[in-house]
């Protein structure tokens, strides 16, 4: 007999027909013998209709009234489907955040969570119930509601994983689990078996938003096996956990992109100790958020440092730079803001040489042009014009046989 | 310093322009220097939109679940009522039933309130604040969600108004207050000052349908003044207390009706002990309710009973009293559908004899016959063909002078 928690996003409980279907799986599944807890969202829109209600009230809604007020959206729909489990002949007992109890701080809208109470849902998963618990919310140690942020539902979900120490825990979302990259991008791109949680963490803050990224760190701190799949079709979706796979050896599992990016350079600037501190200083105090730096010694003793922000940041963080610039007598600053960024992530990058130079061959055989290059353990980024995108993630997908399944190690 | 609490009704706070004006009602109090704490209904509709929901998900929702879903509807309008108020400068902070916390017992959907803890509340209150509680929910022993049945709210505010030791409860409402008689029925009815517990519950019961007959008992049971007033216009409503007026030393205070009746007979039963319950016992056992009870000795030592039960039950009651003729021997059944209640109420009739028939002669001036009579000790109840009502309650409340504010006592 195994425990899984099931998470079901807003989509997937958007309406009456869809929390319905939702009970037809959790049923299927819990016919089988297993232990099943449910997370859920609330439908689809009503988050958005009842933050737009409070804008009403209030210009700036107070943030301990907006957990109050949002919190509903879940509750409706863990009581929703409890009553389709029970039509179902299936005996299932629904639990708000409170209840539960998910304790967290008292950060209004975006708290964390401290404490789960594991006693109640045992003792109601020992009776044969399926207990469905409403996501994205908390109680603070006052008895104030609160809330954990957009995504948080996911979280909730992997925190109770983590307290019940599930077997899994099932994401269930609107696609079939975590591809090779962006099937829109490129239409070959395949479906992953398994990921890794780090190869999970560089794919998903590089862009594939498929998990909330807050959620993947919570459940690879607690070794909390993740699966995402679909809940609208079958299939076994994308496992994400600590191992490597035995099945794909893969040497790269996948090409994020990020298309939001704009770079900024500073030439010329006297090559001190503590000159980064002074250039990202003001761009960290303006709450600018910095991706990628890389920095060139000249031979003038001079040095030229480039960074990334976000493209929306773009002409704050130039006029930040421009005022350093005068300051450090520096030579002059730079931008673009039509740039991407393009990774390839993998755990096999640490095992196996070479595979920058193929990463660098296949773009220059394209004549893309590399305009600034990052490396981690598991994943290289490069900045390339904009119009590059799609050409430069389709050559490196084709190039690294992603498209393929991958051999037995 | 005095601390009230106000309690508005689903209509009340019906749109985002209602809350709003009911922020505006409440900060003008508060602004006052007393101590307000507020008690909501849900938007009106939305209980109905939520059990709707529920009947597409289960055939017969669960009680548990059913309270967990509509105790979303308070939720909602005590966090949005809350941001409108401190959008108007006023400090206030929600609670829901299980925040306050309103402990009930575990009867879904008709919870009786156990006991309210009301230290937080004071707290806050102390600290200037308004406190705006959810109606209609609480929490039981267990942590589940509960909800008091329809007009629950009604009964939070006066529980609220108990444990606090409020000086008054404000039930604010659609109608201005408690008139003399429906103004549907006679333009002339006069809304009245003061009316005393025992009078309210009398019209309550009897049609009048202005407060929860739950809501009066228990405030007639812990001495909470309440009043009745209206949402939208200004005024001083009607207030209900123990005590009877200085002011208006009227005979009757009202004429209250029901049209819902229909009256049955059983003629020719062998008049020996325990009949009555041979009768009514089969009627109570398929829970139908039993109004008025009247039985006539006839000479032949047999009895005429006959008993008056809503119109929805009557072809189920009269089949079941067939039944009865036949087992008991007696002579036959009759009933009638199209019969109505009135009914003078008032604390005067103690201390004023010939009341009665005053009521007796006004309706033979009409030409209006009596079908049955039944007296307490503040109430006289006719029952009159149905095509009489409109004539027996206008005539009624002329002979009583009831459109004239009464001389001083």
């Amino acid at each position: 007999m195994a425990l899984y928690v099931y998470k079901f996003g807003g989509t997937s409980v958007g309406s009456i027909e869809r929390i319905k279907g939702v009970a037809e799986k959790v049923k299927q599944a819990h016919d089988l013998g297993d232990q099943i807890v449910v997370v859920l969202s609330a439908m689809s829109g009503e988050t958005n209709r009842l933050i737009a209600l409070a804008k009403e009230m209030q210009v700036q809604p107070t943030e301990r009234e907006m957990d109050v007020l949002i919190s509903t959206g879940e509750q409706v729909t863990v009581a929703l489907l409890s009553m389709a489990l029970h039509q179902l002949g299936c005996d299932a007992c629904s639990y708000t955040g409170a209840q539960v109890k998910i304790l967290t701080d008292s950060v209004h809208t975006k708290a964390r969570i401290l404490h789960i109470d594991d006693a109640p849902i045992r003792a109601h998963l020992a009776e044969g119930k399926v207990v469905v618990v409403a996501g994205f919310q908390g109680v603070d140690e006052y008895g104030n509601i609160t809330t954990l942020g957009r995504g948080g539902s996911d979280t909730t979900a992997v925190a109770l994983a983590a307290a019940l120490k599930a077997d899994e825990c099932h994401i269930y979302t609107d696609v079939d689990g975590v591809y090779t990259t962006d099937p829109r991008v490129e239409p070959k791109a395949r479906r992953l078996n398994h990921i890794t949680f780090e190869e999970m963490l560089e794919m998903a803050s590089l862009g594939s938003k498929v998990l909330q990224i807050r959620s993947v760190e919570f459940a690879g701190k607690y070794n909390v096996a993740l699966r995402v799949l679909s809940s609208f079709k079958e299939g076994c979706g994308t496992l994400i956990t600590y191992e490597e796979s035995q099945m794909e050896s893969a040497l790269i599992s996948g090409i994020a992109f990020n298309r939001d990016e704009a770079k900024l350079t500073i030439t010329g600037v006297p090559d001190l100790p503590g000159v980064a501190f002074k250039i990202l200083g003001p761009i960290a105090d303006a709450n600018i958020e910095v991706d990628m730096i890389v920095q060139n010694i000249a031979d003038d003793a001079t040095t030229d440092f480039t960074f990334t922000v976000h493209r929306n940041d773009y002409l704050r963080a130039k006029a930040l730079l421009e005022q350093t610039c005068v300051d450090l007598s520096a030579r002059n600053v730079t931008g673009d803001d039509s740039i991407v960024k393009v990774s390839i992530v993998g755990v096999g990058m640490r095992s196996h040489a070479g595979i920058a130079s193929t990463m660098f061959k296949t773009l220059a055989e394209e004549n893309i042009n590399i305009r600034m290059i990052s490396t981690s353990e598991i994943k290289i980024s490069v900045v390339v014009d904009e119009k590059y995108l799609e050409l430069a993630v389709r050559a490196l997908h084709a190039a690294f046989e992603l498209d393929k399944v991958p051999a037995n190690a």
